[in-house]
């Protein structure tokens, strides 16, 4: 970042001739005064932009601006927080970075953005969390999310069971948006039962916004990680309802169901499982919600599996050729109560035929699959479709490739499949 | 059915030996008292069901009862409601039924269920409707939703068509609620400036459950018909949050959102545009929602469009076969703001190469497509997919089948996608 921040032309040379740099205070007169800070320009060109004291960031047109006084210079100043001054009473997270939106340095200063690829960085761009625990960072990918594969969940699970040995209290995993909830689902199920709370981050708004929730996220996942008594793998995110808290959703009913507000990841069906406030941690949380399993991690998966979403009109040619394919299972995302039409029965059939493991979901999201109360339901039961109760389609997809890298048969899959193993469903 | 509804052994023997048929009104000692009406048998063997004075159905089994005794027994009843006696004075309603759930007939006295393939026998089947509108009833078909294909869709709309120089006040339209949502979008743009008001009604519990939403649901319907004043497409459903009240909800912008619950079907993103009350009908209405077209009917479509609901495994290749295979148009399902991952960028540019409309929704389902805030989103469009706004995705796929009807270039078929035609999205 240069100390004019990228700005350029009429907006260069009012900053230039009043020998303002990025950071310092300033006082801007246009059509009403500004008290603020100068920040990077991001945007349009011609814009100077200022970090107002309430947090929130204005964009003041350069050729309307009368008057621009500096106020006082930034202070030079280092992010590199000495965690270790008082590290010994601290409990130790280790804060484990894959990338995504969360993962972009934010200067508390200037509001500057810029990707976050070394531990140091990471560590440095919420100063927050070094008052809360020693955090231990270490970045494993720069990803956004939608690039995340299989593969790189296996080695976050292997990245995760490496640290089990360690005096970790918890572990954040950052990761973008987009894929968590397949990502967290996946964990939930290769990492049953593991030793040490682990709070998959992200941030739905990017740190240059004042509206991020970057800061607020991982800090609230620090707290809870560090309160509770409750192992696991959980989604902490900026909760829709309550502004100011932070909700910490059971990783395998958690969806992103919304795709810019703050608040966009919901439990399916009930309240998020722990609500993070200000000074508490509400358990919302009824009876035993993880099964007490032992640790064994199953990190084998096996992604040839697809994920039909039925609707009129849907042409059976997809699903075979998806069977020719080599696909070893399906999940079916079907209407109402688990359902498709009967131009699919023949192409069902021969998937069954092939020994593919075949689930029934809904599109609906929420509810019951419940396939006995209507002829099609009835069907399809007997063609072999197992009904997956009330597991939402996206989690159901990453538990069958993982079902189906624990065992080459398909009925057995199915059965694993039934097996409540993460709280993915309930009766 | 049978004067002893279906009921076997120890159940048929009671009421026999004790001179009862269905519908009588009988007092049941058991392990406690029971007052109620007995119903036609359901659920199991070896219980007989009663409706109790409150609504509610109890099953007592059989071999408990100590005793039953007749109170009274049913009066001789005729659901030919004489529909002439004051229709004169009545508004005209056509009830156009195309099955499903709510399409059985309900006997009000015993509860019964049979299928209702007949005009009269819809008719009948509620017979509050008689009180609000003449109602001309008529059966288009007799399948549950799953089963509609887009050519039952241009049957309804030519149906539909066809009533419009009759004296109808309004056009119930019945239907499964599991594909509602697509008919209703189809609807909405083939018959766009439609000159009469349509409520299409479903019901999510069958007549035979106390708990059934039909006749709230078409009863509510015809008191929006007959007082609205804004024609258009409507999905007329049980609201989720007022118990009582029934939603109205522009057809491209609702969803069913839950399997099996009464009040499923959302708007997304807003509050439904009527909510038709007891004693009035709430208009939540923003501004104008359905454009003022003229009305023009345009039936073609083309179902040849697949939907990708992307996730992380998701093999290419399944794309590659849909593109091979003719395929005119693809919705993307995409994550976040509108994203896939890279892994399947060369299908796409073959795709769009091969003259394929690709379109991008978002499997958040709620939220605005925004694809130029990240690198994803802008490699995407750079590959030529159009950012579909906020339409939701079944309604994204049927506007492109439909677009793909009027027009044999993909171009085109963008522009028309971007058309704002029946409120299904906003900016």
């Amino acid at each position: 970042m240069s100390e004019f921040g990228g700005y350029t032309a009429r907006s260069l040379e009012l900053l230039k001739s009043n020998d303002i740099q990025i950071g310092d205070t300033v006082k801007i007169t246009s059509d009403m005064t500004y008290d603020g800070v100068i920040m990077p320009k991001y945007g349009s060109d011609g814009i100077i932009v200022l970090k107002l004291k309430s947090g929130y960031n204005v964009g003041i047109k350069a050729d309307k601006i009368s008057e621009i006084k500096l106020v006082k210079h930034a202070e030079i100043e280092s992010h590199s927080i000495d965690v270790k001054s008082n590290a010994k009473d601290l409990p130790k997270i280790l804060l484990l970075s894959t990338g995504g939106t969360i993962a972009s340095k934010i200067d508390y200063r200037t509001g500057a953005v810029t990707p976050a690829v070394t531990a140091d960085e990471i560590n440095a761009s919420v100063p927050e969390l070094s008052e809360i625990a020693k955090i231990v960072p270490r970045v494993l990918f720069s990803e956004h999310s939608e690039n995340l594969q299989p593969e790189h969940w296996k080695k976050i699970a292997k990245e995760l069971d490496s640290a089990i040995n360690s005096d970790y209290t918890g572990i954040i995993l950052a990761h973008g948006t987009d894929t968590m909830q397949y990502t967290a689902a996946y964990l939930s199920f290769a990492l049953s039962g593991f030793p040490i709370p682990v709070a998959i981050v992200g941030s739905q708004r990017s740190p240059d916004r004042p509206s991020s929730d970057a800061a607020l996220n991982l800090t609230a996942a620090a707290k809870f990680l560090t309160l509770t008594k409750h192992n696991g793998i959980y989604v902490v995110m900026h909760h829709d309802r309550s502004d100011g808290a932070v909700a910490c959703h059971i990783a395998t009913r958690v969806r992103k169901n919304h795709t810019s507000k703050r608040g966009a990841f919901e439990t399916i069906g009930a309240e998020p499982v722990f609500l993070i406030l200000e000074d508490k941690i509400k358990d919302n949380a009824s009876g035993e919600f993880f099964k007490k399993n032992r640790y064994n991690p199953r990190i084998s998966l096996d992604s040839s599996v697809a994920l039909i979403k039925y609707h009129p009109g849907y042409d059976p040619k997809i699903l075979d050729n998806i069977v020719k394919s080599g696909c070893r299972g399906i999940i079916f995302e079907g209407t109402g109560l688990g359902h498709v039409g009967r131009t699919m029965y023949d192409s069902i059939k021969n998937a069954a035929d092939s020994g593919v493991f075949l689930g029934m979901t809904s599109q609906c999201i929420d509810g019951q699959i419940r396939m006995t109360v209507y002829e099609s339901g009835r069907d399809l039961l007997n063609m072999g479709i197992i009904p997956l109760k009330n597991m939402i389609p996206e989690t159901a997809l990453v538990k069958a490739m993982w079902a189906l890298g624990q065992t080459d048969n398909a009925e057995q899959a199915g059965k694993i499949m039934l097996e409540n193993i993460a709280s993915e469903f309930s009766d």
